[in-house]
């Protein structure tokens, strides 16, 4: 392990009907708001009926930004800032999915910042500590991002997708209501248990030594999608099923199995260039790159991925060396994706070879990626080429 | 899984030398500090001085409430509500085990509160808003009193050891340096083991249907425990495993395994009546306690039992029934603990049966107590009479 620090102090509101605490959370913020939302399922579920009589209650003035992109904006961004600062919002309240959250934490950073707010999300300037405050209402489970500082923006004038991590954009409350994603349909569900998998994976296979406890927990969660997905995606109304699901992927990404190691991010940046280059949908990426990413590193440390198969598929270790069960726990884990309806190639999103090159270079932010193995150019463009 | 609302801003400093963050987290909330402590093992392993040492170089003022005892006294924690009043301090630093860090959250509760500090500790009253604030450095590993807002405080004049919860009495942050856990002895770093384990047990063991995350998450540190605890009492100098089992003991009791569910703490109310009555390490009572209130739970309910010791022991479910693997898990818990030489009976304490009746009465809090499986008063002193 690592020395770390480590806090977390997004207040989860979490349960049936949970919206109802809005006018209790909100005014300590303000009352002049900045209501940002996606393409408007947020409308078709009633929610936004819901959200917008929480806001009268307490006699909030509402600017809306509707229409977040599934692969958040710059442009869009941009947009939110010039909101607030022309009608001097106090608060942001996001309500939808990752991507509306990720595009809420740019714009809360951006507003106090005087330069453009790419510089922010591409990590070259801090956000500032005087981020405009924000609160979630989460209606997809997957991201993560009701409980944790980063975000996700693409930039399409140069077809480049960054990413920014910020304490002071942490959501100060997320309300997570397990019926808000009752509606969410079959594969965005399907993506969504992905990309929770994945965002253990990356924790997972970390570059640190000796972490068992964070490891046993990611199992934990892994274990949890394994029994949950199945069931979840042939009984998209079950309540228990989506409320798991839910708690998966908050705790999945908001730092508790990352203490005291190097994340290995690199199936994201490799699957950010993707679709920065075609905007697939990110869940679907990850299910098609993580494991020939998986092949790739077990063929140079395989004891990890032999470990995850064990613990988490129960493989046999009986008379097996790590590599030939580190095939077993890959083969598992491309069977239990395809079976709950995953994709397993850049073909069945219409993409062929012809931007290998630029997808390549868009994932090397550095002249090597990844912490548990170490990734060249070489090597990204081999798991881009498997992956087609 | 139940709604919930879960928020821990506690800031974790985990790492070797982390106690040189004093001097940068401090200052925020004052420079009037009240510094409390223990029996004097601060001063052995030379941690006294790097306190003081941080302390001087922001130009704080101290005052000093040390001689804290292992089960804190009422007497103690109204004593450090005086030295606050009297002298006007803003802070108080912990340094030390879970009793330290408890009479800290008592003293920085009662501070603002005009009636009986009593009052709180019973939960007659909530501790008020503007309890005072706390960082602790803690010395040793299971106790999780450094991330939470539990504290238990014994009023020896009525034989009366009683515990409160409040977010307000929450650290603002923790030092947890695993090199300060070094020297704990052999005896305490198994009572801290079995201390871990019994909190996830409480929290694991819920009266709550659906929460198969938490499960598995509290499942993952008891293996850890399992896993670490015998390689550590035969090298207790061992840095990896102090690290392990420190971050074991944060997370165990934190409100992570508690989300959505309603944890059953009867094993710690019935431990509380015997330490109040008997002044025995908590750990050690946890220990004698726990099989026997399982083998009665298991009556009942045989089912969490078993999953326990099927994911946990690795018990073989072929052909076994719940009891029967129950009754399996149960063994094996009690050869495990026996194992890393922890006490079996309270006879080993010189305890006898001439108090079984006070004891059985400072249990019951209510008629009856338990979550999973509710015990009247009968059963308690069942309990009792079987851990003889």
């Amino acid at each position: 392990m690592q020395n770390f620090e480590f806090q977390n102090p997004t207040k989860l509101l979490f349960g049936k009907g949970q919206i109802s605490t809005l006018k209790k959370e909100i005014p300590a913020y303000g009352k002049r708001i900045l209501l940002v939302y996606g393409g408007g399922s947020i409308k078709k579920i009633g929610l936004y009926e819901k959200v917008i009589s929480e806001l009268k209650e307490i006699g909030a003035f509402v600017i809306e930004l509707g229409g977040v992109e599934p692969n958040p904006r710059l442009t869009t961004v941009q947009k939110g800032i010039n909101l607030i600062r022309e009608n001097q919002l106090d608060f942001i309240l996001a309500v939808g999915g990752g991507s509306v959250i990720d595009a809420a934490k740019a714009i809360a950073a951006g507003v106090p910042y005087d330069g453009d707010v790419w510089d922010i999300v591409t990590s070259k300037v801090s956000a500032p500590s005087n981020s405009v405050p924000i609160g979630t209402v989460i209606t997809i489970a997957g991201t993560g991002s009701e409980m944790n500082g980063n975000s996700v923006i693409t930039n399409w004038e140069t077809n480049t997708k960054a990413f920014f991590n910020s304490s002071h954009v942490l959501p100060r409350f997320s309300v997570l209501d397990p019926e808000l994603t009752i509606s969410v349909p079959r594969d965005q569900t399907v993506y969504g248990s992905v990309d929770i998998m994945s965002h253990v994976f990356e924790q997972y296979f970390h570059g640190s030594s000796h972490a068992p406890l964070q490891e046993r927990i990611g199992e934990a969660i892994l274990r949890t999608v394994v029994e949950t997905a199945p069931k979840l995606v042939n009984d998209l109304n079950n309540y228990e099923y989506r409320e798991v699901m839910l708690l998966n992927g908050t705790l999945a990404l908001n730092g508790l199995t990352a203490m005291g190691v190097s994340p290995d991010w690199s199936t994201h940046l490799i699957e950010h260039a993707v679709s920065a280059v075609h905007d697939i949908p990110h869940g679907g990426g990850i299910a098609i790159i993580t494991p020939h990413w998986m092949e790739h590193v077990a063929a140079v440390r395989p004891e990890k991925v032999a470990q995850f198969g064990v613990r988490v598929f129960d493989l046999d270790r009986a008379g097996k060396t790590d590599a030939e069960l580190a095939a077993e726990a890959i083969q598992s884990l491309k069977e239990f994706w395809k079976s709950i309806g995953a994709p397993t190639k850049l073909s069945d999103y219409g993409i062929d070879d012809k931007e290998i090159e630029l997808m390549t270079e868009r994932a090397m932010l550095a002249d090597q990626i990844g912490s548990y193995v170490s990734l060249t150019k070489e090597d990204v463009r081999k798991i881009l080429r498997n992956s087609l």
